[in-house]
């Protein structure tokens, strides 16, 4: 199946470049990023034309817990400590495999619809995840979970497991974070990484109390405490890293860790703003994430990559603004490496055709002065005109291909009352 | 010419309650908002099915430079003051009556497809903006906008003239700023506002440079300095409303003057973060504006409302979160109030058919645990599918009805190149 995107703008991603050209698919993988007018020597089975409008990578969810979708806009009222323990953690108590199958069609479903094509799932019942990733075509990337209360007999068995399932679905190590998880847990994380050579992924630094209580156990920081016990001996990264210490981010730099930001669910949750101008200046990896849908509550990367760009601005200790297409970079290809998904980064022969087609014609995309910094500061879901994932159309114009989205919302609105 | 709107969740404003209903509409006012069943005893002229989607009372744009989508994406690398000194005035000089009418065209396009159906817009040539809201069938209510550098001649006679030109347009008294008007000036402004006993509006307290600059020419805050010439005698309102003093709130407070939020543009340009809690906390009446696309880049009030409801937790002095209906409620009725529409806040009879249609099936508004929870914390501009204002649908389904998008972008990709 050869398919011709063509009369498009076209940002392939390597770097900040737009230019006029086609795109030519060929099943699910990009055959052709075309920019000097060559024709292609074979028929296509179908060709689209794209007027005018704009195909870049899609977006990566880099740090997001879907299923959570349970619990948009529920316990708004509460800090993160609150919310966690008085909110979500009873409701998740009584979460099923049912539950989390419909939850998560929620969420793949939002995440499509704003542009993004794979998920860095934290969650529960990963059966259901992997059975909603694949009816819907998004790529799923399980991030492990396993903390003191639970997850920890299942660490192997799901690695392997996940990484055989489909190609859409991968899994890397992980464990919820320092401050759930005793060291004996930890160290036995680490020990798997290490018989796998694995990177691992944790929720790291999110508040100054998490910090604070692993000084105290510890004295001294989660990142210290995990890199010397040889958790980042072989890569991986941490989710929200707001309140990092310089030596925390030398660790990160010498590790080569990514950084993963979710700059919604800390403003929600009072945690903070990450220094992302500094930790860019320091040449550290950087990839952007939702969070669950309970603590954003959309699941909107566009609203992610904004803030990104603007909200350290107001740091005290910021030192110039960002590059906008630093923040475009992290959320489609920085995502993607983060991830495991080098292939899904950007647009050229051979990657996989995981892309998106964004409104230029919108208002908000006008003027053309400079169309990195319309997307980044003034785009929205309102732009995605379609989304493709290994070469599938999941969505276009308004209308989702994969999936009964008033069935979902019917069995997620039916499912939501039992958790209460 | 009477139109019922039926099959709708309404969220009819006065409080946060959303329930089903109908809502007939006649002419350009709201003739009822049903929830009881019963029928009306006339024939409609048509009959819309909302599909079970929200009716509510549109957004409010309680400070903008419509204008000013010229300069979006242009500049994006100077704070405040460089921008406004290098980049933005120098093209304002270039500035002609075609240019402002396109590029407010353009501003008014945007945000009839984010839900919004009044601007109060502080600009030049009000010909140019008073012809493109008639045309596209927008409210637009004009803030003076006098200074040291000009317009201080005009004031009276724009305030007479644009009171009586059309249902759709109105003016307001209104001067730049503290920093760019001097005391005799000042005092010419608050002299004629106590001729006409109107209320005054103007850029206040937007930097803390702004307010040290006032502090040290007259050893008081802006709001203090301008309060004491009678300035606010007859209310009024300020933009921004960054760095506020206590005695600032509490002259706020007593003359009943509008705050108005402008997050997007206050982290862009490095401003700071207003303690949005604090003032309603304190009591303070509140309103949200989008400023110029130049300074945020977007001219979206989801991105706005969701900012004021989260943003200054991050503040130190934080005390407590903020309940997002306040936020809601700002966003469609404080803004129409702020700038003297009263009649468009709410949805009742005998009030202006001023509202939104909003997309309830979209995945980011499901499950439904808190409606007004999700807008504020989720929505976007992808929610909106309709837009009514004065009776008029300005925009349904992708598709703006009472103006050519594609000959705007095109005319305003020209004009842009003038400007350099």
């Amino acid at each position: 199946m050869r398919t011709r995107y063509y009369n498009a703008l076209i940002l392939a991603g390597e770097d900040r470049e737009v230019r006029e050209g086609e795109m030519w698919v060929k099943d699910d993988k990009i055959e052709a990023v075309v920019f000097d007018g060559r024709k292609s020597e074979e028929l296509f089975d179908s060709e689209y034309d794209c007027g005018g409008n704009l195909l870049m990578p899609s977006l990566k969810d880099a740090h997001t817990h879907t299923a959570m979708t349970f619990s948009r806009s529920l316990a708004d009222e509460f800090e993160l400590n609150d919310w966690l323990f008085k909110a979500i953690f009873p409701r998740e108590a009584k979460l099923t495999a049912e539950h989390v199958y419909w939850f998560t069609l929620l969420g793949f479903a939002e995440n499509i619809m704003s542009g993004t094509t794979a998920c860095f799932d934290m969650y529960m019942f990963p059966e259901s995840v992997a059975k909603a990733a694949v009816e819907i075509g998004i790529r799923n990337v399980f991030c492990g979970s396993p903390n003191d209360f639970g997850g920890m007999d299942l660490i192997e068995e799901r690695y392997l497991r996940f990484n055989e399932y489909d190609p859409l679905v991968s899994y890397k190590m992980g464990f919820h974070a320092e401050y759930t998880t005793n060291k004996d847990n930890l160290q036995i994380i680490s020990d798997i990484a290490h018989k796998y050579e694995a990177p691992v992924y944790t929720h790291i630094s999110e508040t100054k109390a998490e910090v604070d209580g692993c000084i105290e156990r510890y004295g001294k920081t989660p990142a210290v405490v995990l890199d010397e016990m040889g958790m980042f001996d072989f890569g991986g990264g941490g989710f929200h890293c707001v309140h990092f210490t310089d030596e925390d981010i030398e660790i990160f730099k010498k590790r080569g860790l990514y950084t993963v930001f979710n700059a919604c669910s800390n403003l929600k949750l009072s945690s903070g703003i990450a220094p992302v101008k500094k930790y860019i200046d320091r040449g550290l990896k950087i990839a952007i994430g939702t969070d669950g849908a309970g603590s954003n509550n959309s699941l909107d990367m566009f609203r992610e990559m904004y803030l990104d760009a603007v909200l350290s601005n107001v740091r005290s200790d910021k030192d110039g603004l960002i590059d906008p297409f630093d923040i475009l970079k992290a959320g489609y290809s920085g995502g993607a490496h983060c991830m495991g998904l080098s292939d899904s980064d950007i647009l050229a022969a051979g990657k996989n055709a995981d892309f998106i087609l964004l409104d230029m014609h919108h208002p908000n995309m006008n003027p053309r002065n400079n169309i990195v910094s319309n997307i980044v500061y003034a785009g929205s879901p309102v732009n995605v005109l379609m989304t493709v994932c290994a070469g599938k159309v999941l969505y276009h114009k308004g209308v989702l291909t994969t999936v009964d989205i008033n069935e979902v919302n019917k069995m997620c609105s039916r499912l939501v009352e039992d958790l209460i």
